[in-house]
């Protein structure tokens, strides 16, 4: 086909996004009215929308839509502990070219390559731009992390670097001037980001609670001390920031870092019984992981700045709010 | 809260969408990063997306939305004979008033409750209205209804009436002048279809083939019939209609029967040897079912209107057609 030409339903999803899929337990993929999976022991399901406008700006490259519409909701399975297996796709576009949807799916397929994960079913309309995405992984039975599990006394670690994806969206905006030499970095991690499936799935038999941060650091971590009936206690010297954060900070200071969010990166709890369990796999996180505080018996999340109280700006990314 | 009321986004996910699940199956529902199922079998899984102004009129009663948005994703799984467990809502609106998601969630859960499905996840977004829906079922292992199990000689059925959410919908347009004494039922069967679950169950261990009439019969029989590359003869006269139907005839014709599609019936074929087994079954289809042709071996679908053939106008519904 041309590049331009507009393409049917049917053509387009048998042309980008019929792929015979790898794992045995996809009994039937795309094309029916359902797929057929063979599921032994537990499933972790989670979904995800990304609108543009939004969520992602008006003439964002097809490939990042494509890949980070994946991307968020293999985060959230890493949160679990789980192994991403399957996916289903809800595309909406207002006219499907064949060059947008090449390269949507090519930035769709490229992160699924990496995670293994097939593509099971799916449905495309005409319509305002954005893809919703419902990510399956597996998890043996009886496991899985969830917000609910801190106790007072473990210790709370995130991985990566945070902030990184607020730079390049306050970068992008004109709101702030990342030195150049950091810009391609810090724009990768915005459109681009590194769910953390290998570093959750390791963390599963350790972790006493997990949750991605996708609302900012302060909002979900009190997410988790909600859910977990618990309190923590950080300190901000902690906080795992790049050299570009660090370039950036007098502009920055701590909010981009705390409360922008689109890090994807995990947060979790570790009792201190397994600190050396962790300690001995800690060579696996390639993307570094940082002991930024505590938890506590007392409700809330308590900031400090070299001893001194610190109250981030707000409180994550809330629609509706 | 007061009708009217913006509510943000963690309020209104708690308010009208959190629900004890009542499947054992659920290990953790709602609120954390993914819901956790444990199962042991064969997993159905369907997705649909539901867009205002595409695929319900701007202004549509927010019940009727989330009844139908369900309906649609049950139907699929119907037609795969399985039986529908859980569902995830993606929910994009452009402004959360209590009134509206009061409404809608009343529609979902109304239809959730006949077929005791557990809402497991979610996302709500601000932006244009509409609806994804993924919804799960379950099947023995080893089993399920495809498009592609029909052989030459199987008879082919439809459950209920064709063409009745077409006559609402050309009612509400204006172009068709319905009598005031069918009206409420053909609008009801527009806004809030039936999904064939338990037919659907039923025909499990006996259909060679089934896909649910979304898209019009013309449309839906011709991809079952490509799917088990086989062919179909249908006589027009064994068409199962209403009295509502056969009142609009004269202006209607058979293509609103045919080809405009949201009939959400199912057609099914059936292998000679077990018409008797379906028989004995015969009152459990409520909703009625017919014999309306037979599968040959030649690939394509031919009409036929008191022994000449016809052809259907149009070929169901096509986003990007």
């Amino acid at each position: 086909m041309k590049p331009g030409r507009r393409m049917d339903e049917f053509t387009l999803i048998d042309h980008f996004f019929e792929r015979a899929p790898r794992n045995p337990q996809v009994a039937l993929s795309v094309g029916d009215d359902a797929a057929l999976l063979d599921i032994s022991g537990r499933l972790a399901v989670t979904t995800d929308t990304l609108l543009a406008g939004v969520h992602f700006p008006h003439g964002a490259r097809a490939f990042d839509v494509g890949y980070k519409a994946l991307a968020v909701n293999l985060s959230d399975l890493a949160a679990m502990g789980a192994r991403p297996r399957f996916f289903l796709l809800n595309l909406s576009v207002p006219a499907a070219t064949e060059a947008w949807l090449a390269d949507f799916s090519a930035g769709l397929f490229a992160l699924a390559d990496v995670h293994g994960v097939d593509l099971i079913g799916g449905d495309t309309v005409r319509g305002p731009l954005g893809v919703t995405i419902t990510a399956l992984g597996e998890l043996p039975p009886g496991t899985g992390l969830t917000r609910g599990g801190a106790q007072a006394g473990d210790r709370i670690y995130v991985t990566g670097h945070l902030g990184e994806a607020a730079l390049g969206f306050s970068h992008r905006q004109g709101r702030l001037d990342v030195p150049p030499g950091f810009r391609e970095d810090i724009l990768a991690r915005l459109d681009r980001p590194v769910p953390r499936c290998r570093e959750g799935m390791a963390l599963l038999p350790l972790a006493s609670a997990a949750i991605d941060i996708s609302d900012g650091l302060a909002a979900d971590l009190a997410h988790m001390m909600e859910a977990s009936g618990t309190g923590a206690e950080i300190d901000l010297g902690r906080l795992p920031l790049s050299a570009a954060y660090a370039a950036c900070f007098a502009a920055a200071g701590w909010d981009l870092a705390l409360a922008f969010g689109d890090d994807y990166e995990l947060c979790f709890t570790l009792p201190r019984q397994r600190v050396g369990a962790f300690e001995a796999l800690r060579p696996a996180f390639a993307c570094g992981v940082h002991h930024i505080g505590d938890v506590v018996a007392t409700p809330g999340v308590r900031w400090s700045d070299k001893g001194e109280p610190y109250e981030p700006a707000r409180r994550g990314f809330n629609h509706f709010g």
